[in-house]
């Protein structure tokens, strides 16, 4: 009696409490959103009485042509939320929403906000919006399933070329720490990200360690090392956990796509095959990436034709942005030429018909059949997005190191 | 010059795309917020032309005593923030802001809502709040610094009391992977988190990694192994990232503080010991926790007298919140008494002077007294917040495991 008498009084004296006076206490949200609906729409609220109009933008909403004076432009179509009698405004979808990961944001009277009762929320360079999944066979390979879970690491490696210690995220697989796995050696995965990415992006947006694990278990992928450094050679670490404190995150950085961090890509590999259990050969090491990851990726593998026997361009960037060290970027087809004499496993290419680097792309394809030089296409719909990027890992990863 | 205009048609596309057609591209802020000015004070702005009112909040504003029908309780003031013509808003702080790390949001006609220029973002339980942090001696240690760096791991063990696997956070000190080092034993530090927390709190909202790095560098810690479990034993991951997707984080957890994880605690030690190249005795062993995790602390370390060398308690609970396992918590003066037959080598308490567990940690002090058994007490200002208890974890380390 005297034991829960102890416990009523702390929980009223935390519900009493203002969340800033007593921290590790908590804000109810006033409504539940989003909400997917058993017959696969999504609703979504906001309790907002004050507010004169709300809309909802996010990425499961259809795109629409737009003329503008520079030419015709696609752009993402807005919602606009119906306000209650109690001042909760809500949006349901008049479609069933398809299996993905989306991001959305709420826009009170012009004001673009987060869903301030959805929890989950993804930071992609300075922007922020809320996330929801909404359940299917391609999302299953997206959740945390019952199945052995590999472990990520976030490392630091000195780096000769900058002079600092740079980070890195490292997924080693289920089994990978256990005693009776000791001898045990693993191929590795370079996986990159994109411009305003960093080493946390292709685990929080990308989902990889989740697809690792679900296609590890199911024994579609062989169980491997994958490293995911900063391809954003200016930093450190990714914004917020690097040595410029809380800065705004930009794009604008420079040094990027110049050639710097291609030419030093090697110190990675070596690296790790210091710390972990690598098998440390051309065909058990893959390097792929999505857009500048792309980039670094085919320029990488071209600059340095023993390291990699597999390739993986994602919507990837194809021209160099700077020019620093342009003897990254010269003699092309030459350095084409040279990476193919000792044929990868695997030259894979995937892109969204709709993707901006389309046309790029249709040109780089165009230049390797000139040279002879054979790959793998895979074109999906859709463009420039994480939907195909995470589509494109799921179908990458099973073509890897096969014994 | 080919590729200069390949280069603007690249940037002309991404200017042109709204954000979410093309992923990867990023909204520019539309001001700067937070801006920390050279005379200390702090400014925040935001673009809010349609708005009526605007306020902040944040724990950085002094508190205010309001009576209510409850009686008097203590509450964080909020501050007015003023409309220039332009549709900013604006609010300087009138005070230079002490060195801390500080949460915020905004208000927007009674709207609760996340800072849109400031992308930094801690999620506490279902509540997300902008973070900013002012330069001083104290937050020195909480900066990402020029001195080698520990990894940072999420590590999943298999819980036989649960039959699932459970993540936890694990520090290892810089050097721990170096070959070099491979014969190196470390002690370990086992830090638990609060209500409402998990695996990831003490390293986002606590800045262990960083005091941890810090402070080794220094020469002010020894180097150790330090793991951050998760403590709440109905879950095996932090919210979004377990296997319940999405769902709504709650503090309203069954087995929260009913003996379960206490009980099952030496299962973490086992996995660790065994994964980790540990010193696996107990006077390399600590044990430490803020808030509920004090409470786990204190109740672990009596239950298993033979296990841990070091306890610190910080703002702890002292009393449980249910009783599935009364026999953890039966006796208490017994187990105390057989706790301290072989004196632990610390048994450090602190608190805040205006903490709402202040008077049960004076009872719980004079518990000790009565029974002869000595402790190290440390009292600060200030209440149940992560100001205390990151300054508790940054003299706790440099008592811990002296050669």
């Amino acid at each position: 009696m005297k034991r829960i008498s102890a416990l009523l009084l702390l929980l009223t004296s935390l519900t009493f409490t203002p969340s800033h006076a007593q921290q590790a206490i908590w804000d109810k949200a006033a409504t539940t959103s989003p909400e997917i609906n058993a017959d696969g729409t999504v609703t979504f609220r906001l309790v907002a009485p004050c507010a004169k109009e709300v809309e909802i933008t996010g990425d499961f909403l259809p795109t629409e042509k737009v003329m503008t004076p520079k030419g015709e432009i696609t752009v993402r179509k807005k919602a606009y939320m119906e306000r209650n009698d109690a001042g909760t405004w809500e949006y349901t979808t008049p479609f069933a929403v398809e299996p993905e990961l989306y991001l959305y944001n709420f826009i009170v009277d012009s004001l673009k906000i987060n869903d301030p009762s959805n929890a989950y929320r993804i930071r992609d360079t300075a922007s922020s919006y809320n996330i929801f999944m909404t359940p299917g066979e391609r999302t299953s390979l997206y959740r945390v399933a019952d199945v052995p879970h590999g472990s990520v690491s976030k490392v630091w490696y000195p780096s000769a070329t900058t002079g600092t210690s740079r980070r890195m995220t490292v997924y080693t697989p289920a089994g990978y720490e256990a005693p009776e796995n000791a001898g045990k050696r693993y191929p590795v995965l370079y996986l990159l990200h994109g411009m305003g990415g960093d080493e946390n992006a292709w685990n929080e947006l990308g989902r990889a360690s989740q697809i690792l694990d679900n296609l590890i278990a199911a024994g579609k992928a062989e169980p491997m090392i994958v490293v995911m450094p900063n391809g954003n050679i200016a930093m450190d670490a990714a914004p917020g956990e690097n040595s410029q404190g809380f800065t705004i995150p930009t794009t604008a950085l420079p040094h990027t796509m110049d050639g710097a961090y291609e030419k030093a890509f090697p110190e990675i590999v070596t690296f790790t095959d210091s710390i972990y259990r690598t098998v440390p050969e051309k065909n058990s090491r893959a390097i792929a990436g999505l857009s500048m990851g792309g980039f670094h990726s085919l320029h990488t593998s071209k600059l340095y034709p023993d390291l990699f026997g597999y390739i993986g361009l994602f919507s990837a960037a194809i021209k160099p942005r700077a020019l620093t060290y342009p003897e990254v970027y010269d003699d092309m087809a030459a350095k084409l030429k040279a990476q193919f004499i000792n044929q990868p496993e695997l030259y894979w290419i995937a892109i969204g018909d709709t993707d901006f680097l389309y046309n790029d792309n249709v040109a780089f394809r165009k230049q390797l059949d000139d040279l002879g030089l054979p790959y793998t296409y895979r074109e999906s719909s859709g463009g420039h997005c994480w939907a195909n990027w995470r589509l494109y890992l799921s179908e990458f990863l099973p073509l890897l190191f096969k014994p």
